[in-house]
């Protein structure tokens, strides 16, 4: 019945000069999104909207249609999408399928209600088409009443639980009968490539999401500490990875084992410092393979104040390891609202699986809150050869394509 | 009526070893945002729950309670509070106390409503009380039944537009008849200071507020370009600001007159790097304010993507202005979402006032959307006074006590 996708992104995000890189990278995106074996789908732009079809016009079946609304519900920069019903910009054509369709449309929503409060809801851009918006939802309302047991729907503006489309624009005409909605944001691509430090808990996941969300396509960096953390750690991590790449396409995932590092800081390092030293070693290895596969910005799921090393002052030290730009979206979130985004997206269930995190290898009973960059410069050179450890450990990083 | 008011806060935020300087900064804060001329509060921590009572015991007037009200609705660290009856725990004292009351608080819902849902909850943590929650609230429901038109009240557990609540401890009892909610996060000052860069923006003050809740007390610092902005330029800072201290209390403006900086930039730089030469002169006047008086962060309200200057690019070549760690908590929102929390918190309506904005002074037609640090770096050079500008500028800050 469906025989195209009528894809709606907020003008407001798309501003001036940069509006047709917005729209570009929009409309690659969702091409990316639906290469699927065998079907040849078409995206195309026309005055301000996105359009799906199939290449040879014909209707989508079931699983296509399943298909398309999945990757949509996903695709950021699309504030809403609609199946749609393509037709000639001719009113009798209109009302001949509004028609055909409205017991189609009905039988669904009469199974589950005895009455249905409902409206018409016309745009006509076409300016020389003969009747206004008005009358194209006038003359529909009584094509629907004619073809359906009108006594059970009731004209309902404001409350409507069914409203049926119809766009009458130069080209063709469209009629649908739902609005599914999208995350909104900017197209992944529209800006800068971030390398997320990534663990298997709630807050870093959330802070992929958020950045490519702002259009940033996200790579991952995880660690991992075998033989001391289970081959589940990175199991655990590659799962989360791939999920959130459902966001966006290709993200890939470094995985780099921290044990020498963390072995080093254990050995000639003061116990109660070893999450900050173990920190800023970290981000030095993100700015390594930052450096070497084109990243522009870190990105962490730090919050203030949620565990000792997010006091002001230990983010200081750690973020004075680098002199690259760290994104932490969280940085100003408490802990529920990062659970209420892990739930809404879907991240919650997999972060809450539970197997050991590297972070905790050889951890503190007592991790210190106050630090000062001296102090810990202090602590790093005690380990002599420090830079080689964190060269080598960014250079024996894993690659995975997921 | 009341005589105490109970607040509660969540054990989650108030973890292991650090649980008692959470506790006694959320004091402390109460006791400040409590100070007034002529009313002499008394802010005590009782097994889990802090209170608020008159020191001499007397009940609150209506004003006192209205004032209280208005300051705990506004304290971070608190997740919900209630004026209280305190009275002896002795179910023959509670009970004539509820058969007292009855009638008063019913009153108000009962010129609202024919039929009112309510429901009882008592809880019991003396555990020598020879009654238990089930029973206490089985005595209760009986007192209040014979107390009113029991006819127009209906037991609804789970949808109750009232509740009576009653707790049962070891020193005293209590009855409620609200609970009225506070922000949450964590009480301002149990972590670092911050220097927020504050424009007349919707932004800067979100980010104010959610680097508060985090813990954080903020201060302010804007800049003005006198005579090229007007008066209303900094009158709109200074209030928005004010406004904030409402969430805390004594954050300073800093304002600085950023014009000869801007007259250098434009005499000797390019103009389509205008934008990110300013903020990053902006980000150094910060760093030097913030170690003169002790901020450990910068804060600004920065959103990937949202304008030019915020590509990955040239958040990075802004970033590196300054080794200060960076506090960006708006970083991966949609502009809605800002707007939606600063209509929440009540800054949107200050924001939307229109004043000429500082960093419009000289800005070009067209800013530059990629940049790298090195060619920033050689247009500063460009600058022969640079550091000069930079220091005269931060010394002359002018500081308010808002």
């Amino acid at each position: 019945m469906y025989n195209a996708v009528l894809c709606r992104y907020h003008e407001i995000a798309i501003k001036g000069n940069n509006r047709h890189m917005f729209e570009r990278c929009l409309m690659d995106n969702i091409h990316v999104l639906l290469k699927k074996d065998g079907i040849d789908f078409d995206v195309k732009r026309v005055r301000g909207r996105v359009w799906i079809e199939k290449r040879d016009l014909s209707d989508f079946t079931e699983n296509e249609l399943a298909f398309v609304k999945k990757a949509l519900s996903r695709t950021f920069g699309l504030e809403s999408f609609s199946p749609a019903v393509k037709i000639k910009s001719e009113m009798s054509v209109i009302e001949a399928k509004v028609a055909e369709l409205t017991p189609l449309i009905l039988a669904d929503y009469f199974a589950k209600k005895e009455v249905v409060k409902f409206r018409i809801r016309a745009r006509r851009s076409d300016k020389e088409f003969p009747l206004c918006s008005k009358d194209i939802e006038i003359a529909l309302a009584k094509v629907v009443a004619d073809n359906c047991d009108s006594s059970r729907l009731k004209v309902d503006l404001d409350h409507a639980e069914l409203t049926f489309g119809c766009e009458v624009r130069d080209e063709f005409s469209i009629l649908f009968f739902e609005e599914c909605k999208s995350p909104g944001g900017l197209p992944v691509g529209c800006n800068g490539k971030a390398l997320a430090l990534l663990s298997g808990g709630i807050d870093s996941p959330v802070a992929c999401y958020m950045t490519m969300k702002r259009g940033c396509p996200v790579e991952y960096l995880s660690f991992h500490s075998t033989p001391y953390t289970p081959l589940e750690t990175t199991d655990k991590i590659k799962t989360i990875a791939a999920f959130l790449n459902t966001y966006q396409r290709g993200g890939r995932l470094f995985l780099c084992n921290l044990v020498e590092f963390q072995k080093a800081v254990r050995d000639f390092c003061q116990p109660r410092y070893r999450t900050i030293l173990y920190r800023r070693g970290m981000l030095r290895i993100g700015e390594a393979i930052a450096a070497k596969y084109g990243h522009l910005a870190l990105l962490t799921g730090d919050s203030v104040g949620q565990v000792a090393s997010q006091t002001i002052e230990n983010m200081s030290t750690i973020d004075r390891a680098t002199n690259m730009l760290v994104l932490r979206p969280l940085v100003g979130m408490d802990k529920n609202e990062a659970i209420r985004i892990a739930t809404a997206i879907g991240s919650m269930e997999l972060s809450s699986v539970q197997v050991p995190d590297s972070c905790i290898v050889f951890s503190p009973s007592q991790a210190a809150t106050h630090s000062t960059v001296e102090l810990i410069e202090a602590e790093e050179q005690k380990i002599a050869n420090y830079s080689e450890i964190i060269a080598e450990i960014a250079e024996n990083a894993e690659i995975f394509q997921l």
